[in-house]
C-alpha cells in the first residue's frame, strides 16, 4: 500500500506541477505563449506519462473523483478511496508550493494578479461563465472522463491503450472547458492552487469537490448498472 | 443492441459536445483562443477516446456515414444501419441543445452571432467556399475517412491501433476543410447545430447528409470490390 | 501489383491532397489559422493514418525516396522501384490539381499569388534560404526519415507502432524546415504542385527529386552496411 | 558496443538538430512560426521516433543525464556510462554546427542575436528566471523525466509503448520549461549550442550538467530503493 499512495502522490504531483505550471509560466509569454491549446496537451501529458510509468503500481488515478468513479463502476475497493484522495490532495498541494516558489523567481510575476491557475466560475470564471453552464460542463466532463477511464481499461478493450486514450481524454477536457472553469474535473487538482491564491479561489473550491464527484458517481453507476445486464 | 445503441448515442453526444463545444468555447477566447488547430485535435480525440473505450461495445461508429460506409464495406449488416442513424442523430442533437445551454451563460455569447459551430458553403462557409468546393471535398474526404477506418479495422492491420489512426484521420480532414466547410464529413454532427441555429445552416443541412454518404459509398463499395480480387 | 500500386497512388493522393490543402486552405486564415505546425502535423498524420490503413497492402511508401531508400536498405526488390514510384507520382499529380480546384472555389484565392504549397529554395524559399542550407537540410532530414522507417519497422522493434514513429517523424521534418525549403522530403509531394504552379516552383524541382534521394541513398546503404556487422 | 555508440550519436544529433533546430528556424518565423508549443512537441518527436527506430540497439538515451539515471536505478552497467555520454556529447556538438551552417543560409540569421536555441537562467533566462527557479525546475522535470523512462520500460508496464511515453514526457517537459531555461534536461542538448554560441551560454553550461545529472540521480536511487522493498 505505500508504494501505491507514493505513486499516487507523486503522480498527482506530477499532474499538477506540470499541468498548471505549463498555464502559470508558458500559456502567456510574449509572441510564443503556448496558449490554452499548449495547456491542454500539457495536462493530457501528465496522465498518459506517469499511468505508462506508474499504471502498474497503483493504477494511476491521481484524482479524487476518478478513484471515487472507479470505486462507485467497481473497480476500486471502499477501504482504498480515503487513502488514495489524501494521497492525491498532498501531492496537489505540495506541487503548488513548488510552483509559486520558482514563478516567483519571474521579474514579472505576482501572486495576487497572475494567480496559480486556479478553478472557478461566475466573476472567477476565465470567460465569465455563470455557476450554471460551471456546474454542467463540470458533470458531464468528468462524467465522460470516467467513462473512458472505465471503458479502456476494460478487459474487452485492446491491452496496453489505456494511458494514451485517458490522457488524450483530459487533453480533450481541457480543449473545451478551459474558459469555463479553467478545467477542473479533477479535486486535487483545484486544491492546490485554491490554498496558495486563498480568496475567491478558496471560497470556490468546494464546488470543485461536489460537482466533479457527481459526474463521476453517475458515470461509475451507470457503467456498473449498465454492465449487469 | 441496446447496449450498442445506448454507445452511439453517448459517443456521438461527446463528438459533437466536446467539438463542437471547443469551437464554440475556446477557438476564439482572446489572445490564448485555441483556433482551427486545437478545435481539429478536439474532434480528433473525441473519437480517439471513446473508440478505445466504446468500440468494443458498439464498434463506435457515431456518424451515419461511417455506419454506411461500413455497410457498402460488408462489415455491418442492413438490419443495423437505422438504428444505429437514429442513435447518433439523438447523441448530436442532445449535446447541441447542452451546448447551447452552457455557451448561454457566458456574457458575451449571442446564439445570432455566434452560433453553434454548424456546417456550411457558399455565404455560409467560414471562408467563403463555394458549394462546388464543398461537395469535392466533403465526398473526398468522407471517403478517406472510410478508407482508413476500413483499413485500419482490417484482419491483416495492427490490432489496437484502429482508434489512434481514426481518430487522426478526423483531426486530419479538419485540420484541411474547416475553412471550406467547418468540415463536417458527419450527418449527425451537422444536423445538431443546424437545428439549434435554424436559419441557413438548416437550408444547407441535406447537403451534409448527402455528400458524406455520397464519398462514404464510394469508399465502401469500392472497398469490398478490391477485397474481392 | 495492381492493389499494391492503387494503395501507393491513393496513399500519395492523401499525402499530398491533406498536407498540402491544410497548408493552401488553412495556414494562413484570418486569426485562427493553423501556421506552420498545424501544417507539420497535417503531414504527419496523412502518414499515420494511410500507413495504419494500407501498410499491410503496400508497405505504405508514398514516396519515392522511401521507395528508393528502402530498395537501398535491401527491403525492396529492385523490380518494385519504378512502378512504385509512377503509381506515387500520379497520386501526387492528380491531388494537386483536385486542390486547385477546390481551392480556386474561394474569393480569396488567386494561383499566381497563393500558390499550391510547392518546395524551393532561394528566393522560392519561404524564408530566403540559400540553395546550400536548403541541399543541406534535405539530404539530412531525408537521411533521417529513412532511418526512422528502416528501424521502426525492423523485426527487434515493438509490432505495430511503425506508422506512428513514422507519421511523427514527418510531422518533426516539417516543424524543423518549412521555413527552410517549404519541406519536401518527397519528390512526388514537390512534382504535383510545381506542374500546377509552373515558374519557378516547376524550374527548381530537379532539386528536391536529387537531394531527397541522396539522403535516402546514403541512409539506406548504411543502415544495411552496418546492418552486416 | 560499436553500433550502439553510433545509435546514441545518431540519435542525440537528430535530437539536437531537430529539436534546436525548429526552435532556431521556426519557432519566431513571422505569422506562422510555431512558438514554444511548436518547440516542445518536436523535442518530444525527436526522441518517440528515433526510440522507436533505434531502442533495440541503444536504448536510445541520447541524454547523460538519462543513462546516469538508468544507471542509478540499476538499469545501466558501469562500464557503459562514459563511452554513452562521450557518443551522446559528440552528436550534439555536431548537430549544433551543422544547424549553425543552415541557419546562416538565412539572410535574417545573425549568431550574435539569434542564437542557437542554447540554456540559460537569471539574465540568460528566456523569461529572466531567477537561478533559484531554474536549479529547481530542472531538477524537478530531469526527475520526473527519469521515473517516467523507469517506470515505462519497467517489465511490468506494457510492452511497446515507452518511446511513445517517454517522447510525450520530453514535450510535456518543454510545455512548462522553455521560458525559465529554454528546457535543458540534457547536458548533450546544452552543449552543442553553448560551444557554438559562446558567451554567456558556455558560462552557464556546467549548471545544466549539474543540475539535471542531481535530478536523474535522485530518480534513478528512488526508484531502486523502493523496487526492493
Amino acid at each position: 500500500m505505500a508504494h501505491r499512495l507514493f505513486a499516487e502522490t507523486f503522480g498527482t504531483f506530477w499532474l499538477v506541477f506540470c499541468g498548471c505550471g505549463s498555464a502559470v509560466l508558458s500559456a502567456a509569454f510574449p509572441q510564443y505563449g503556448i496558449g490554452f491549446a499548449g495547456v491542454a496537451l500539457a495536462f493530457g501529458l501528465t496522465v498518459l506519462t506517469m499511468a505508462y510509468a506508474l499504471g502498474h503500481v497503483s493504477g494511476a488515478h491521481f484524482n479524487p473523483a476518478v478513484t471515487i468513479g472507479l470505486w462507485a463502476g467497481g473497480r476500486v475497493p471502499g477501504r482504498d478511496v480515503a487513502p488514495y484522495i489524501t494521497a492525491q490532495v498532498i501531492g496537489g498541494i505540495v506541487a503548488s508550493f513548488v510552483l509559486l516558489q520558482i514563478a516567483s523567481g519571474s521579474p514579472d510575476y505576482v501572486l495576487a494578479t497572475n494567480g496559480l491557475a486556479s478553478n472557478g466560475f461566475g466573476e472567477h470564471s476565465p470567460g465569465g461563465f455563470s455557476m450554471m453552464s460551471a456546474l454542467t460542463i463540470e458533470i458531464l466532463l468528468t462524467g465522460g472522463f470516467v467513462i473512458v477511464i472505465l471503458g479502456a481499461t476494460d478487459a474487452r478493450a485492446p491491452a496496453g491503450f489505456a494511458p494514451l486514450a485517458i490522457g488524450m481524454a483530459l487533453t480533450l477536457v481541457h480543449l473545451v472547458s478551459i474558459p469555463v472553469t479553467n478545467a477542473s474535473v479533477n479535486p486535487a487538482r483545484s486544491t492546490g492552487p485554491a490554498l496558495v491564491e486563498g480568496g475567491i479561489a478558496l471560497q470556490q473550491l468546494w464546488f470543485f469537490w461536489v460537482y466533479p464527484i457527481t459526474g463521476a458517481l453517475i458515470a461509475g453507476f451507470t457503467w456498473r448498472a449498465l454492465s449487469k445486464d
